[in-house]
């Protein structure tokens, strides 16, 4: 179904014309752990979602199993304890299973989700360490099952329109990247600042985002590191994990970033990306929201500030309908595995570079 | 089911916690005309409703009832044409019915709607004239419905936190308000470009925003209007109503409007209002998204601007869950008959006023 | 003297190598009144000039004289009451007499000016009637001297790129445009809210430069005026004059253009003009600095803002210099006389438009 | 002189009402090498100043004090060779010799200056290296005259609300400080890009703003530093000097920095400062001109971003007029040679950190 133009032509474009897809041709999934980012955000998405739906929720607490249950409209026969967790082998219409729980439990999930033949996407940090992330990338491999790390930012549109303005090479080669990425953590005993848990502190949790966008930007790997921590003595939330992290990275390319990211300020959220003719700047650059996509260059002598004004949408909608879109047409996820295994490994590099002061030859 | 919160408490709030109504309780919808309109913002919209969702299409075309049937799940029995709207009346869950068709059919299916027993929802400018409107509202009052108009804008969080902090009187009295809506339309043969089926251009279209705006943000009715108009000569598309419209209007507590719209000039759209201690301004106030409001003020000595980040959600979903809202909890909407034959008085009004040239005293 | 570039050709312009002309060659100014204008801005804007010098100052004051002659460097023979203002004749390089009195005293002092053959520098508005305006002209032409109405905004370079830019006609022609000038004044005693001294309240002294701005940019006069006035009832600052205004005009083209003006609202000053393929907002528009200038327009379908970094200077620095720089060439200013007098008769039409509450044909 | 506010008290500022320093009291400066910098920038801001005035010039180039001279007023016994720069001792009111020569020769015109008993404002960076900037604060201490190093930011109005906004507290303590600043160099052949002349690349040259705000900004000395460099092989810029730079620092409040430049990309210029809760943003931070200021925070549960406009001055200006200030009252400068020594100290930590690939601990 396409529609004339209401608009003249040189407006900008006026929607889009793509409906969803029929409730029955749509990819189900089971959401695995109902905490804050289930209810509020990945619940709500598949109503966003065009190729994707919500078709069993996972959860150790009954109470919530019952009352998303109801919201959601799933019976009684598609919510399932973690001790049930393989009966969704039989739910047939559940393909991929959406791993929301605590980082350190992503590992047992992600094989008891390959053990019952069923794809997955899970959360990021992939998991608390760089063997667990091996593990698991090889357990769905060998059940010849797709496993897509879910880096939302990376399915965001400005996210893609920086990607594909700086791969372009239209203003020449990068040579420095800035990205931040911080927030002030709250309750000192949530499982975030534990580190069995987490597997770290700011890093792995919103530090990533910087570390990830660096590299898909780029589309280099990096061949040095440096990094310094510090976390405020005494504070409570930083007895275990760290709460600031600042490191430097080179490319093979020759182009440097300099990263950072906070548990312990006020939200701060951008990335630049400085080229030789203009820079990209991604203002509110990793939260779920908000994305600002600017490009400052001089044009005819004088400088100029461009707000690029990208139509956006449901982050985890555009997320679960990739998922999706690589189990309709089986293809590979644009953020797989071995994404989030290198992320992790470059993770745990910044944190021995950080601990050794010592310029870490990747 | 409550969360505690993830950051500290001097923090923005991080995210709607309440889900969605369960399908079996919520309000179903049929929606009449399949434009463009409909398939690129209403139906998508019922997605992002909590309180709604869409129980039957309504079009005259049996290709676009198929195509859209099957993407929204909806079976033969919820698929009407518009000779066949009365069979609406026995489809129970249907209780209310949105009209998305051209101006000059509103009345017709409003009335039809009332005859079967629905409420509706009808898509603003109400109606062609202010006799077809009142028409309307006495066909729905007699029946014991609700009517309401579809003015988006006034659910939009972003203005209804402007006119919060207006009418809260913290700044002073609003001395000026000014608005614009503007927008390049294309094709000369689109129905919006016919008068008997839209009642005008660019006025009942999309001036109709800043006119409802300036209203709802004062709280006050108009008591004089002047008002001129111009079209290019020759222009195809404005053989039959106008391209632009500037406006002032007075208000009893002496507030004065400078309002103005076009069909003929590149996007533009934003309100602002001037009190005694500061402005507020709405950027991009009337797009289905893309609002940004700021305050204007001093503090210390010094000009400052704020800008607000209000939390915004799909416009439509917010309208249609305000009328759903209003047939579970058997209330009146905020926008009902009234309030669209009022602006459809003003705008007659100011057709007069540019037309004698004399300032209209109401 | 010409300095190679330190940056990439690409790069925005490096700054202005021109030097000012040495003292000698400069025009000489004699300033007249000592008020909160002239000691702020326009004494200290002539060090910013480069082709006029301060010469002469004239004030009812002759404690005010003592302390800015001492701070200016211009001895005893150089500072005038206003009883002696004819010494001035015998100064010989004061070639200019840049008058800065309450408006109802300019047409007094443009004759004296005349009178000793000095060319005249008059703020705005030009006179508290049309009838003095044209007295001020023919003082002035029987004379053979030059006089330039103080529009400072004409000679802004923030200004200057926005007409040169909507007169290039690259985005099509305008449509709509809207300007609001804004500000709360203070004290009831002030000279600008006595009608004898000012001929008028906020539009004479603010409005006008919406006014000027509107029919600058557009580069055509007005044909049609519609317009409303607003006082609040017993606000001792409204007692003589108008509060507010906002008016309406219809220009050849076909052009509307929306206009307000306040002296009861904190500050606001935009300009917006509407065209066919782009919108240029310029924010901030009419005080003393801060100007912003930015294209609204759509490309590659996407909706993009542009801000443009347009090098500013002071303002009367450079309205100062065009004086100087006419005198120099002996070219006419491109704010004569005569372009203060249409603004008085459009003033005045405003008014008469107001209190008729009929369109007025012009 | 003071005059009554024109607007209400809730308005902001209406301007500085100090009138400049008669030319008579006014401290004398002569400014040493007449390129780019000077003509464009310093020699002009003399007009701007309040406390100084230009008394001498001093050049290698006959032709340029020729028409400098004559420009600015100054006759042949006021102008200078590099030769006769000694003859400035009997030029009674030249009190401060203002260095704008290549990095590489400060040192010689400030033993120079000293050798005549002149003050002494010196570019930054204050030498090429820690030894020679030791032995000028030596040499100025020992004829007890004042050594001041040109830090012009640390004199313009944004910068000095940051920096008292941030040690205020009233956000709580620092953690993050990011800082970039990059320009796109051109000419291969510029002094600025051989080592001899300049000491250095992009680190001295631009990069040291952001080590000099960071340092400022939170009243702190880096305890550790972490460096990498990178030049693109092959450019003909960068056979000498350093392209690009990013570096990390901790202060012993436990806050960290990220800090970049460049040479080798459009212009980009901003810092961070990242607080327990809010953060401040400086955009446009080290240019001539253009800094904006925001500050960043939730309120009542929104995140808000309020730009604050600080009344801004001709920056050299204002540096100039501290000097002349400290002068006229005989204290010392904000940002003596101590501060420029620091600096060239922490600048060789960078190099070496760069170098050595390990943290250095100071």
């Amino acid at each position: 179904m396409r529609f004339p133009a209401i608009l003249r032509a040189n407006e900008a474009g006026e929607g889009d014309q793509n409906g969803p897809l029929p409730e029955g041709q749509r990819v189900g999934f089971a959401v695995v752990a109902m905490g804050r980012l289930s209810v509020e955000q990945i619940l709500p998405a598949f109503a966003h979602s065009r190729k994707a739906k919500l078709a069993a929720l996972v959860s150790g607490f009954p109470e919530k199993l019952h009352v998303l249950g109801r919201q959601y409209g799933l019976g009684a026969d598609r919510l399932f304890g973690y001790e049930a967790f393989e009966k969704l082998a039989s739910v047939d219409d559940v393909r991929v299973v959406y791993i929301v729980l605590p980082n350190s439990m992503h590992k047992e999930f992600v094989l008891r989700s390959a053990a019952i033949g069923k794809h997955v996407l899970c959360e990021k940090p992939m998991a608390t360490n760089s063997q667990d992330a091996g593990t698991m990338i090889t357990a769905c491999k060998s059940e010849n099952l797709k496993l897509m790390i879910a880096y939302r930012c990376r399915y965001q549109p400005h996210h893609r329109e920086l990607i594909r303005r700086v791969q372009s090479h239209e203003f020449g080669p990068v040579k420095l990247v800035e990205a931040v990425n911080a927030q002030n953590q709250g309750d000192p005993n949530q499982w975030r600042l534990r580190k069995a848990l987490s597997g770290g502190g700011s890093l792995p949790d919103i530090g990533l985002y910087g570390l990830n966008a660096a590299r898909a930007t780029l589309g280099e790997e990096p061949v040095e590191i440096q990094a310094q921590l510090s976390s405020t003595p005494n504070d409570p939330r930083f007895r275990e994990v760290e709460e600031s992290v600042v490191w430097t990275m080179r490319f093979p390319s020759g182009a440097l970033a300099a990263l950072s990211t906070s548990y312990g300020t006020h939200r701060g959220s951008r990335m630049a990306v400085h080229m030789d003719e203009a820079s990209l700047i991604l203002d509110h650059a990793f939260p779920y929201h908000g994305q600002r996509l600017s490009l400052v260059r001089a044009r005819d002598g004088l400088e100029t500030e461009t707000i690029i004004d990208v139509p956006a949408n449901d982050q985890f909608a555009l997320e679960i309908d990739h998922m999706a879109d690589c189990v309709l047409n089986d293809r590979a996820p644009d953020t797989p595995g071995e994404e989030g295994l290198r992320d992790m490994q470059l993770m745990a590099d910044v944190y021995q570079a950080a601990q050794s002061g010592t310029r870490l030859q990747l």
